[in-house]
């Protein structure tokens, strides 16, 4: 349990040290910065062998160890890393993020002080269509003559929300009453400080194909560009063993089981029996664990043993 | 340590259950009501017990354990208690509501679904004047010919804002987009569950008279007509010793102490020996320590010894 | 947003009112029993529909929502049910389980009280050997001889312990001070709070075949015995999706993409490249990544390619 | 909200960063380190100032703007500082540490190594009497005779139970199996990892003359040595506002306002109807609330005015 930390400099990672304070641009108009930092790949170990005693040191080396924790979710170690973000972002946005519910937060009072003055604007462009399989998601963009329309209606509608605003302000309207029609694009500002298990797991959320368009692109730039610097072996094995990782159910362990024997016909079987193969006026039914399972086989190489 | 919850009744508080799933109005279209709760001022004891064995059931009654238990911080056999709530609020209260990072919470999704049509409108006598001393909060209201006005405008904004989500609702923009410059002044609902521990620290922050308005209008509902019928004597000892108490610094007691002991010119020099009683333009500076001593004098009833 | 939660009926599940206060016996001289809980199943799919509006309803039955919850991790449906427990443990025991942070707590306090008078006891079949692999576990029982003996001497020091700490206790030592050298196996109690979201969490790290003996013990009961009966359904899917579901890395993902189509050579020459294969004295060395998938090959009943 | 962090310099704390690394000892065999951290006063203020927007700037000074947020219960941004310490302590104190949730924390594991070979010994002029007045304290120390016998006594116990071990893992018994009879008194390692507001929590409670001896001389060297260091102003306003601090109830705040106007008769009339002055065999009964506020009157140098 020998520890040399005295040395300040093993404290930083040159690599993060370069960026700190630098804004990644999100968006039409916001940002994320690092402030400060705490511990490294490094620290993940010290933490672990903590816990393990002396003897692991020639065992294992570092990066196995910590290919290790992430793989058997000890997740501890990894908690021992601690970041403080500055960032920019859509109240829209900040909704979302704020969910988060395992971080540090201070955010701009539009109580105390007056709102910042800008709102996110879309791009004509930028206009996305509502999925239609997905009641949550969207797919694909309008064409530019319908996009270019949204997006003035859109600027006279901030426009005429910040005339009320500063009208309010004017009359002396108090800032925590004039701010209540403020619309939800406007941009706020945080500190917001997280420690790297808890980040990963934002991340996991909010990188994923699914997350909006928005707070992914956030996530993008605080994973790609920040933790990737930060913790390079962490960031390698959580995109190893969560991110890019397939998991199966029982069922689906059970049909692939099938399918890897070469027993085609015992595996339709098998999903007939989880109810995956309802057919509806000669087609399959809507069946989302059937589906998803389908994309997983895609992955695999495998061709569905149905149709 | 023997317990015989066994019988259902036990469990349940008839205050409560008497208004289980009643809708409390809040605001102008706001609404909270209780769907679930677990525990009681009996549980409080109970837990309590547990810690501290069997001895000291005939010793203490209930009631005094529970204000000791209140009076000296002892806050885990509060967190025994749960009680889950289906609120409806303003999105600008929910921002404040959601930074209480110790509940549960299932919000309405607007990304799922379309977002929920009402806004909070302020009628024409509610506008509040910006406060001159406290920059985040407000004091007075506008006359009703300003008032008049305002609202006015609020409505054109807000049914502006309302005719844009409709627009790119019709045109099928993604839902998660079309919402994106909705007013903070529409409504969204969400079941909140939290203990009574971290609950009452709620209250203690958000029924305090700097609280703003609109979270503090929640707020005494939950803690006058929820908590108190729920479990009385905590709420009873919650308000002895946590709402309506008095702390002083070891400045003010050391102040105090000469007032008691009839030593004003001590007090005083006491007072400027902490920097309260600089003095500019023949007036004693602005000093918020001091102010703040002052507002406790007169709730003790005792003049200032200066001026 | 309909709710007719006003009946008290509803809100209990008969299957869990029978067991309410029924201790189950745990090793020696432990037990777990329920004291109080909030929730069901019906609670998860009635928070899940708050976020996602009215629409839900028919398309997607009870089941199936909660399966999708599961799989997706959409974690705080779950988080609305919340139990009480009243555990029985031996204080080694509670170290561990005592590191899950997210429940509400109050232990049996032996500073406040005399300590339990029964520590965990070791049968003489029960004894267990270190295992050779794996530095934390244990593999296979001492036979009965030798059992024979490591019992009766934890009697002398079991014996010996309670006599020091009487001995303290008659002399007037401080309970805080006498019970310092206490055996960890002195069982303690305590009630243990938590939402299903994170008993689940807990039953996944300790029920898992690698947990200790002791607390898997417990973590079988509660998910057995209790969770079984208070959410059916939310159980069925947690063991399909996650206690008995098979995850695999970016690196295994290629590996079996490979083992499908028959490519067996390619399969190993991956596997090298990942530095599985590294051969030590003419045998494979010890490579935990591969081992580990090998594991999981011969579940899927699938040969593994290399040897 | 302009920062300029990028100076690297501006990260570190002198004072603190002088000690880094450095054991401070505690009991007889336990030790703190600093092993790293994150912020300082500064970091508060920049926290804050997010918050406030730009305008506070010049109006209030940094030392007035951490006491402010101290004294209302502005939390957050005293999160904003992060410190990670390597301890050691009986397991005993660690029992009690570890119920402070908000911590992250590796341990040193006993079911992957062996124990440490230390455990807490008790010099014979340190055997602590029971508390008469209360239960869970302890006050006055046994006569060195008596002491000489109890550490020989304790001597006895500790060596046994390393004896049972050491025999336990000689014979193979799994390390998670053999350790479950080592005494309370053994010591354990931990890292342990936690922001500043959580941490003053910790020392409100612990630094406590209430809490047991040995927590206390933890808590002590965290805030007299390494807080005390790390961040002064911040350290000072929570000695000022909260560690020696003074809180009234309603009830006790309704009689300092007759004694305070020279009304004695009417301050007895009062607590009588509180209860607090109950006869029993011509003495007042045992009245925590009454002996509580006692107290509290002898600090503001006021005479009580019963008896």
């Amino acid at each position: 349990m020998e520890q040399n930390a005295e040395s300040l400099d093993k404290l930083r990672v040159p690599e993060l040290d370069e960026i700190l304070g630098k804004k990644f641009p999100v968006l039409d108009d916001g940002f994320i910065r690092v402030i400060d930092y705490m511990g490294s790949d490094e620290s993940i170990v010290q933490a672990a062998r903590v816990s393990y005693g002396k003897g692991t040191k020639k065992v294992t080396e570092d990066r196995g160890l910590i290919r290790y924790l992430m793989r058997h979710h000890h997740t501890t170690p990894f908690e021992m890393c601690e970041i403080k973000l500055h960032v920019r972002v859509p109240m829209d946005t900040w909704r979302q993020w704020i969910r988060h519910r395992t971080a540090n937060v201070n955010e701009y009072s539009t109580r105390y002080s007056i709102a910042i003055d800008a709102t996110q604007k879309t791009k004509l462009g930028e206009w996305r269509l509502q999925a239609k399989d997905n009641k949550q998601g969207s797919e694909g963009y309008f064409p530019e003559e319908v996009g270019t329309k949204l997006t003035e209606r859109e600027s006279e509608l901030q426009d005429f929300a910040r005339e009320i605003y500063q009208e309010r302000l004017m009359l002396g309207v108090a800032r925590e009453q004039a701010r209540k029609d403020l619309p939800l694009s406007t941009y706020t500002e945080a500190y917001w400080k997280i420690d790297l298990q808890n980040l990963l797991h934002f991340l996991a959320l909010r990188m994923e194909s699914h997350a909006q368009f928005e707070i992914r692109s956030y996530a993008n730039i605080i994973g790609n560009e920040i933790v990737s610097r930060w913790c390079p072996i962490a960031w390698e094995s959580f995109r190893d063993y969560r991110m890019n990782s397939l998991s199966f159910s029982v069922q689906e362990i059970e049909v692939l089981k099938k399918l890897y024997s070469g027993k085609k016909d015992e595996a339709v079987k098998l999903a007939d029996s989880f109810g995956w193969l309802k057919i509806i006026d000669k087609r399959f039914a809507k069946n989302i664990e059937r589906m998803e399972f389908e994309e997983k086989l895609e992955i695999l190489g495998i061709d569905k043993p149905w149709e």
